[in-house]
């Protein structure tokens, strides 16, 4: 097991990173103090380790319950949200609460919402089932649920207490969830560490495996640099934008398919396709970085031809996404493989992309 | 108009106490960089004020858009709340958008709690219009909307970045919510202050007239007495919830009426005998004392009398709310007038007040 700490001054929190973690309480020391525990899955999630997770923290001496959600990301809604909440009252839920998040990032997202709203702030720890959330969406403390009008729109920035990242949960995952969390694996080499997107590109057939070894340092190597990055910048006032690489484009995707028709992460990957298409545009990367990075991309089974709405309504969806400040929409751009920064770019050169990519035919 | 600081470190935030503050723009220099601002109001308030305040805000070269909610604590519930996000997203309100409240405790907390929500956080200010909103709930940033078991379950802290007090807003109160503040006035004396306590009974008859000097005064000692308790204790870990004296009695008899059918001030007027009774019968305050304060509180022609749902009524509504940890309900009492603790009391003599008070019959 490796363990990596998220720095955050009184908020810092352990990610660990291993096999069978699930079935370490101490891994739970967290919960020592808790007056009762609710586990919130999912109903995929649930028949595999919900039982497994319920005996580890009841050594724990707690009382468990377990909240079971339906399965998808067009659940993530207030009606689900709300599901919890009427539990935690019903069970008497109190303040000092723990809510334990097993599955995906949606339930990760909704269980550290409904932990920051249950009486403004209770304690919960991250149990990523999925690869996108062992490296990317279980990390940082982004909470939220979905609105009609646009993704992540309501929400709140609320550290877990633990990420408990079980490499064997990936085991059980379908392939396409699994390419989708490739795709942010992906991200992090391209925004932030080269040579991590050379290891990526040379252990391609280990990664679609799920390989441990292999998957135990990609799942690392991604925690490092996210942590890094959100201990730098918790609020996202400057640099934890770069991790949005690919995601204003692919919150566009999702939001025009109808949520839950792409996975979050072949969104991404997609949109990282048009991102690098628009960092070649502006004279940052060549248009060969463009094709290796597209070439990963699709390797890795991930969508790299964006659906074609057109370009009027890609600029209509991206308008509404969160990371518009005063109408303007701010880019995530690569000024190099491996560097990200943000800027706004002219909508000309936007639709460019947009029609050279394919989403405007 | 005088002017106190909450001394929050980043989170510090200035109270505004005067008359037609409203008309002025610069005490709302927060909204200089904002790229658009949202008044949120009532369907009572937003006749009254919003034109004014909209063109006071307007000279400030913004846009300002106003959403108007019903009004009373029975809309105060994530219906309501959707309703603003609605219309924020509706109109690509951004993470630079300010948010004003306009209105009474209800507007506060649920403008608060969108604002600590929407796109995980955005800035607010408070424009508190009611005497319980300025003496009370406008300060401290707690936000939150009520759920069916249990008020302000749901919500966050979440500072506003200024408070604007206007006491001619008063003016046009109903007496019955006039006197619903006065009863958080003459909490503040209870655990905080005895002189101040002392000033209210001498000056009963101002402050049910809405004298402007009298009302000055008492707003201006409430804000000091809340601002440095909340400075003291953000969260609520300790000192915080003695400025729930009453609370818990309150908020019993709140949602055993249904919320609305009292004004939450009543109920706390109301609590607050119940409290004093309680103090009593662990030997702290005299019976002198208690009948002093109630004798107080009924001359601000708030009940004294509570509802009589009886004992086992009352201790499964006091259960769920949010004050219980670990099933154990800690209970504000006041060690002396002027000065509250925190303490579990057990059920039995907590049943003699229940009875005492005519609650159980």
């Amino acid at each position: 097991m490796k363990t990596l700490e998220v720095d955050l001054g009184n908020r810092s929190y352990p990610i660990h990173i291993g096999t069978d973690l699930i079935d370490r309480p101490e891994l739970f020391n967290a919960c020592e103090k808790a007056t009762s525990i609710f586990i919130v899955t999912n109903t995929t999630v649930a028949p595999l380790y919900a039982e497994r997770l319920t005996r580890t923290l009841e050594k724990l001496g707690k009382q468990v319950k377990t909240i079971v959600l339906p399965d998808g990301e067009s659940y993530k809604d207030w009606k689900n949200l709300q599901l919890i909440f009427d539990n935690l009252l019903k069970f008497a839920a109190d303040r000092q609460t723990i809510l334990v998040a097993l599955g995906g990032g949606v339930i990760g997202d909704m269980t550290g919402f409904a932990a920051a709203s249950y009486m403004r702030g209770v304690r919960f720890i991250q149990v990523p089932t999925t690869l996108l959330a062992q490296v990317d969406s279980s990390v940082g403390g982004k909470t939220g649920i979905n609105h009609p009008l646009g993704k992540n729109m309501i929400g709140a920035f609320h550290q877990p207490v633990a990420v408990i990242a079980d490499l064997n949960t990936l085991k059980t995952l379908p392939a396409r969830e699994l390419s989708a969390g490739l795709a942010e694996v992906i991200k992090h080499g391209a925004i932030a560490d080269a040579d991590f997107l050379d290891w990526i590109e040379a252990n391609t057939s280990a990664l679609l495996a799920c390989d441990t070894t292999a998957m135990a340092y990609a799942v690392l190597r991604s925690c490092e640099i996210k942590s890094s990055v959100v201990s730098a910048d918790e609020k996202e006032g400057g640099i934890r934008a770069t991790l949005n690489f690919g995601h204003t484009f692919g919150h566009a995707i999702e939001a025009g398919m109808g949520y839950g028709e792409w996975l979050h992460g072949e969104a991404v990957g997609c949109g990282m396709v048009m991102g690098a298409n628009l960092s070649c545009r502006l004279n940052y990367i060549t248009q060969k970085e463009v094709s290796r990075l597209t070439q990963i991309i699709g390797s890795m089974h991930l969508p790299t031809q964006p659906p074609p709405f057109g370009a009027q309504r890609y600029m209509e969806l991206m308008q509404v996404d969160k990371k518009t400040e005063g109408g303007q929409i701010r880019y995530v751009i690569l000024e190099k493989m491996g560097k990200a920064i943000i800027q706004s770019v002219p909508d000309g050169q936007v639709i460019e992309t947009l029609t050279a990519t394919g989403a405007h035919q």
